[in-house]
């Protein structure tokens, strides 16, 4: 007797801490954000990639709490605290907190498309909407309430359901597909194509832009391994996909990208995206080749959006986190499958559904947030304050305010 | 039978784990305080903002090991491994390895504020006797074992238990108000104020100062989480409230303070630092109101501190731990009120008078140490000294060796 | 019926999340690395750092993956992934994921030492024979599915077996040994040492060696905590043990060092590779001796490395990972004994066999591998690009392109 009520607290209090280290570790990534974003752009903009990530995080934390979570998975937290508490210690708490940090990453990826050029406000507000309404609406098709509907119609397309254990869809295609039509209605940096010449403009840390790329990187395992929701439900074979699919991003980037640290520690993110979604049904192996693909992915999609369409997407999030984020969810369908090892149960037609609602989701919102702001408050920073750098135009504080004193 | 041995063992290394990885969370903060101090000091002040941070740690490590834990909770450590690890798998020693982190806390929050001037081994010798003794001795009278002594008064007086979940008082304001002499007692920086007129001096490097706030920030739910103590008792609410206070403190920050990073990056520890008394017993929501005041008294004292009252406290670590964290104790009694939708158990007489306590007993620390250490063998570096910087002076090595070469 | 299912599945779920968490620690500990060689090395060769780090540790994943796990313990992965996933979960999975963390720690270790003028792809090669040959040989030997026959021997010739509980010697003392002929066969640094005199180079940034160091403190405690291997065996005498080895090792340092930075921060790390052998069966205060020992070793041993032998090992991994190594290996030894309050078990004469013949083991395998890639494609850079640095002629790119942009 005595047995199973300390066996039902532990498996209860095990859960919490489960999702809450898993929480901490996505938590952590948002300073990977930061971090890759502040090496990515010029030293006149890395105050600003700082106070903006910060920022974007707190608002999300404040509109998923009251809106965002209670469109997903109808459940609201404005009862008093104890009955927050319940009899699961807390268990819907930390689970929010968990999925909060899956709903900060949109405004997170979006970041650092539209760095260097952006207005504090307006952008800060177009990821409340983000994280407080359409990624949660979305979420609600795939994972939560709502999940019915989309649900069955792929079921009747593809033979099973969508399927996206972590999110390479939901989570960073949804993100970088957003970025796209946020950049384009933006417009590229001054003096990045100069009479349709491509200038690109010198990025000012590759310490930092690692230092990021490694807190994503150590901080993505809680993202994909406390993907499990409970601690009973926790999968080896994720951890170790995550892994591969990872060291795959990374060899394939060193090749393709010619030794370029910038490619090779955004190769890692790319496997990391890539392998999200079917990351607990695929074989290590295939993980491998998912990420590999992935680098590829990144390398030649980055030049093609940069040189060849001449988008100034400044961290390259819409092939990074959109194409890449896509690639995962088909990704799932094919090495998913029974016959290349993997555990079965998803079809290719599904998650190509999948995928692609997933991105006309993602531009119509995009075009339709960025839009509005940009036919009404404006979303750009003036030339004079552009070429003066967000640091000081916006928070009047350079990122090394001793260096310019005498 | 075997399933219920298994069940201990399970339950016994559970909470092995559990303060084991809050220890690590909370020792890993403590970088996160070096890069703070590295990216608010002076390049010339970088290395040695390095060297006592960690050696501050090294020290408390072993004074809390022989003295301070058994002060504190009557448990000495001088006994064979075996008897150490006792058939709890050596929870006493994670016990004392989570609690030290906590102890240590006193000299690094001191550090913040004595930085650029003060002499090594005199600020090393006033942290291990903050950190093994005078610290240990408070925390034996809240939380340890001369506990029902203070806590009787408390409850005659305010009808309750002075209530401190994870230390805003007992920890926070405690270094915040020891700090308070430290500084006085050692005089601002050479050109800090010139005539009467406030000169403040540049801070070198943001990025390394978000840095620092970030390490906080997430090893902070380490500090909140395992406060619990035991596996058993863990509390999404404490999670949830922690994140809620520290996004109130950022966005509170980012207004009152005008979207300066400094602000921003310190207003998460504000909201941080005042929800660790109340954490368990606050609805989220009154977390983030709580989180909000934090940053604006420390928007606003920050302001008062260095220009009114013109004290050189370097990284404001009086308001931000001192102030902010006598708040926290404060604040738990009035959120922590059912009728504000929390826990209840708390009154605000009794938390006021456990706030004031701390204040009492952290000035006469402060100014007993370091006023008997300036008196004897002086706390302050000579004018040469702190005009070279303390890294050459004390460590014979400036931060960037490579760019003084040639 | 229901609870023991239960209890089962907790137990196998938390032996999962206990090494996921341990791995990913360890994984971060890598990062740490990197900080740690850029912040020793000149600005020149940042880049390559991290390229090299990067690289090594997803080669040594693959290689160990397919042929050093299945060396070492006899399991392999070529099977669907639903036997991968088995009845626990996953575990050889994650088990391989904490195994190959200390695998890929011998390329990292090499690393540092050979840092400023290795040639990129010969030293690729050479990690991937360490991490998925040499390295998983031996591990075969003292940890694996072959330990029988050599513990056999140390049993007969000191009475006990070889206790190495988390590799001090297995991991350290083999990185280190393996480095010393590495650093011989490619000799000093252009300008380290001009007519038989000693010209030390200047490091680039001591806050990111600091950074370094820190990443791979924290990390240290999933090394050695988890070494347990499972969750029922954590032992908190493991984590307060090697807080104290580090604890000694930084307060060493700082007397024997003369407050030198460089000696403080990798003091810390001295002490943590000294203590993982005995961590497990020494009383603390014997560990914060140990540690305090291998500091002093660090200190003299590098200066007579450099200074007196004329061993351009930029980071002091001979002394530092392996003479301290089997330092740690021999002290488990002697401090592990009942008589100086550790848990017995051990003899000294059998530590010393094993750490022997560690040395013996790491030298030839060292000779070996850069004997040959010396003598055919050449593991040197050209003077050319050496003086040009290897970010320039390897990657194409320097660490702070802004820097050197107009």
């Amino acid at each position: 007797m005595e047995t199973m009520s300390t066996v039902t607290g532990l498996k209860s209090s095990g859960d919490v801490l489960f999702l809450m280290l898993g929480a901490v570790m996505v938590f952590a990534m948002h300073a990977g954000f930061a971090f890759l974003e502040v090496g990515s752009v010029r030293k006149k903009n890395q105050v600003n990639a700082f106070v903006k990530i910060l920022t974007d995080w707190s608002v999300s934390t404040i509109v998923y709490f009251v809106i965002g979570f209670p469109i997903a998975y109808g459940i609201s937290f404005l009862k008093p605290a104890e009955e927050l508490l319940g009899k699961t210690q807390g268990y819907d708490l930390v689970h929010y907190f968990f999925l909060l940090c899956f709903a900060a990453c949109i405004p997170a990826i979006i970041s650092g498309g539209i760095a260097e050029r952006a207005k504090f406000w307006p952008q800060v507000f177009a990821g409340a909407v983000f994280a407080g309404l359409s990624y949660p609406l979305f979420e609600s098709l795939i994972w939560g309430k709502n999940s019915s509907l989309l649900q069955g119609i792929f079921k009747g397309i593809g033979g099973a359901e969508f399927h996206d254990y972590a999110g390479s869809v939901v989570v960073h295609s949804i993100g970088g597909w957003i970025a796209l039509p946020a950049v384009l209605v933006l417009g590229p940096r001054m003096g990045r194509y100069i009479q349709g010449k491509s200038h690109p403009l010198p990025i000012s840390n590759i310490p930092f832009l690692a230092l990021g790329s490694w807190i994503l990187a150590v901080g993505w395992f809680g993202f994909n391994v406390m993907s499990a929701g409970n601690l009973e439900k926790i999968s080896g074979l994720v951890a170790v996909n995550s892994l591969m699919a990872m060291v795959g991003g990374v060899l394939a980037a060193l090749v393709a990208g010619k030794n370029d640290p910038g490619f090779v520690h955004n190769g890692a993110l790319a496997g990391l995206i890539a392998v999200c979604a079917g990351s607990d049904i695929m074989h290590p192996l295939a993980a491998f080749v998912v990420g590999c693909v992935a680098s590829v992915i990144f390398v030649y999609g980055f030049h093609y959006e940069q040189e060849v369409l001449k988008i100034d997407d400044v961290l390259g999030v819409w092939p990074l986190h959109g194409v890449i984020g896509s690639w995962g969810g088909i990704a799932a369908g094919i090495f998913g499958q029974k016959a290349l090892g993997g555990m079965g149960g998803v079809t290719f037609v599904s998650q190509l559904a999948g995928s692609l609602s997933a991105i006309v989701f993602a531009l119509v919102s995009g075009f339709v947030v960025y839009g509005i702001l940009g036919k009404t408050v404006g979303i750009r920073l003036s030339q004079e304050q552009e070429y003066a750098g967000a640091d000081l135009s916006i928070h009047s504080i350079g990122a090394y305010p001793e260096d310019h004193v005498r």
